[in-house]
């Protein structure tokens, strides 16, 4: 098989968790296996650089920014390369430019547009290992640039395309995917398998093991992703577009996000665009909305409610006590102590009743649902914070996730 | 005034030096000249990536290793580059690579063979600076290399000439060339300006401002260079092609050099080719042979002197006793207190007896000359170790070189 192997800072986080590292690949070479391997920096050196940075000027040119950042994993890759090679292995280490990847020029958040991966694919032909800097390429005129934070995954799925590889390896430091928060479910089983779009709602609900960017490509182009520890040698968990469908569960998996807040204002004269009238400040803010509701209109009133991270709720209650007078709208309330539970899975698709089933189990643990979303592989409930974990242990156990059930 | 600006490792050697180097750079743009700059890596930070490295294997591959240490000038390149953008200069920092340095593919010790410089005059046409990074450039297949310790001077001269600079600025953190060393002579005075040979001489002699390479370089394309203070707005020593002759002084400084060891083979039976049996097996051993004088011969036996660094003393006395009995030559004789002092100038060219002056001078003294070599601009002698601060004050005073003379 064609492997890209990518390792995160803690895997190459000191000189002995490279060594250790260099023993994992070698140990995937011995099994036959063609191998490149994609590298974050060390962990604690990007923090480092930025540190640094920010003394000189907080407000640095972006340009600059990439090219001292960059720096991390030209470091580490060319420290795995080393390793590798006194391991008798014959490696490579390839900056992001060096290894092909081309974006555009949109520094610190640069977009991938293609990956010129030969000379790659013929050092893998004779078994020899490319080490290539992740989260990092070079526009047309040859300037730096880089992904973004996490946006080595997102390379190594890049690469994985480029070479074609059969699989993409993310060794982490975590073992896989588990059915839910094994801190609050000790019964909390580990996924084998999880699809894509899965996949992407627990990230978008925090799960932070995978960034959602590399996720989409892997979706894209249908390349298999394994989620796995590089801490120890066993199978982690797939991410792929298989949907066996037979014997699927209903769900997958229970997700939950605390540090949420909710607002609401009430009786605002309802005529058209008031979503807009909301919204665009409240984005223009930088404030992320979630969940949102709209109530039906009474009398020529209506209520509309949202979540946003509870980080902002004072920045967006402010916003919006001077909406309200602008609108004319009632008043405005807000609740700062709430909390999101979603049930995932693409087996809800095709059983009916499973949001019937998730309001029931809450309702018998008389827990009251404030606010409900679905999506056609989610629901997602926002309640009191207080209940989240009583609120995941039964979803967990009713859909029958619990390990030994 | 289009100039050059070089700056070492203790003038971006923390975030406040990189602040006072920007200063340096404004003030010079200030003065209405175009600029490029080249950097080191800040102090400490070549040594510390070697020093991991060495932690995995202490025979990297020297393509790894290049990879590795090139990040150092990357980092302190981007960080000057944030600087001078926040003082309201527009600046890009650049890798060698991105620079234009081409270089053969001799890892740790490439040879430039081109720079390719014509986005970095565009730069400089409209007053923004380009920061480059020193010490590496590019093989033709993209391969980061390095020149090689002290290669950001050479870095700096090669940009100088690409760019059709007036002259190229090595900021560093002594302040000119002296007569001789101030901590032997309280009367030591600075040199206003010394010839590409002279410098050469001295460099030679130990003398660790510049890279001999780079001033080859300089010499070769009349690239001027001005040795200066980066802690100090002031003129410092400038080396130049120029050779005024007109009340030129016989001599322009005094080097010297310690740690040297004298060895002799006597009574060598005297035969076509006895130089290359012996500097033979010594060049096999890397060691770097100075001083050489051979006896003229009499009765068919001659006698070898030369001198080698004294830490190479042991292995050479083991090497010639080898050689002595395979020689049938009569014994090897040495002795590890010996030192040398020079004297340079190219005034001596047009000056008659200034060695004889000089041993005279020496004589007076009471000083013994064990050896003798000249070239057409230096006179060196060596002596016994415990002279050597007697010799250099009596020279540069009787050659007239006292500041106060």
């Amino acid at each position: 098989m064609r492997i890209v192997h990518k390792y995160g800072g803690t895997s190459v986080g000191s000189l002995d968790r490279i060594r250790a590292t260099a023993k994992l690949i070698q140990a995937d070479l011995a099994r036959g296996n063609e191998i490149a391997v994609v590298v974050s920096a060390m962990s604690g050196e990007t923090n480092r650089l930025i540190a640094m940075a920010n003394d000189i000027d907080g407000e640095a040119p972006a340009r600059e920014m990439d090219a001292l950042v960059s720096t991390g994993e030209q470091v580490s890759a060319a420290l795995l390369a080393m390793e590798l090679n006194r391991l008798g292995i014959v490696a490579y280490s390839y900056s992001g430019s060096q290894a092909g990847f081309r974006t555009d020029s949109s520094h610190a958040r640069a977009r991938i547009t293609g990956v010129q991966s030969e000379h790659l694919i013929r050092h893998m032909d004779v078994g020899e290992v490319p080490v290539v800097t992740g989260f990092q390429g070079s526009d047309e005129h040859g300037n730096i640039t880089t992904l973004g934070r996490g946006g080595s995954d997102t390379s190594a799925v890049a690469l994985a395309i480029a070479v074609k590889a059969d699989i993409c390896d993310i060794y982490t430091d975590v073992n896989g995917i588990y059915t839910t928060d094994p801190r609050i479910v000790p019964q909390a089983a580990k996924l084998q398998e999880i699809s894509y779009e899965e996949m992407l709602e627990f990230a978008s609900l925090g799960a932070k093991v995978l960034q959602t960017r590399s996720v989409e490509l892997a979706m894209r182009f249908n390349m298999p992703i394994h989620l796995r520890s590089s801490f120890e040698d066993m199978t982690g968990t797939i991410v792929n577009g298989e949907d066996t469908g037979m014997e699927r569960a209903e769900i997958t998996g229970v997700a939950y996000h605390r540090d949420e807040a909710k607002v609401t204002i009430q009786g605002i004269p309802d005529q058209p665009g008031i979503a807009a009238r909301i919204f665009g400040p409240v984005a223009d803010a930088g404030i992320n909305v979630d969940v949102i509701v709209q109530n039906v209109s009474e009398q020529g009133f209506t209520d509309m409610t949202f979540t946003v991270p509870r980080n902002d709720y004072a920045t967006t209650m402010v916003l919006l006590q001077g909406l309200c007078s602008e609108m004319k709208a009632e008043k405005v309330k807000g609740d700062d102590t709430v909390a999101k539970v979603s049930i995932i899975g693409v087996g809800m698709r095709s059983h009916a009743g499973v949001a019937c089933k998730m309001f029931d189990v809450l309702s018998h643990e008389n827990i009251n649902i404030q606010m409900i979303t679905t999506s056609e592989i989610k629901i997602t409930v926002v309640l009191e914070e207080k209940y989240i974990e009583l609120a995941v242990r039964a979803l967990h156990s009713a859909f029958g996730l619990d390990a030994d059930a």
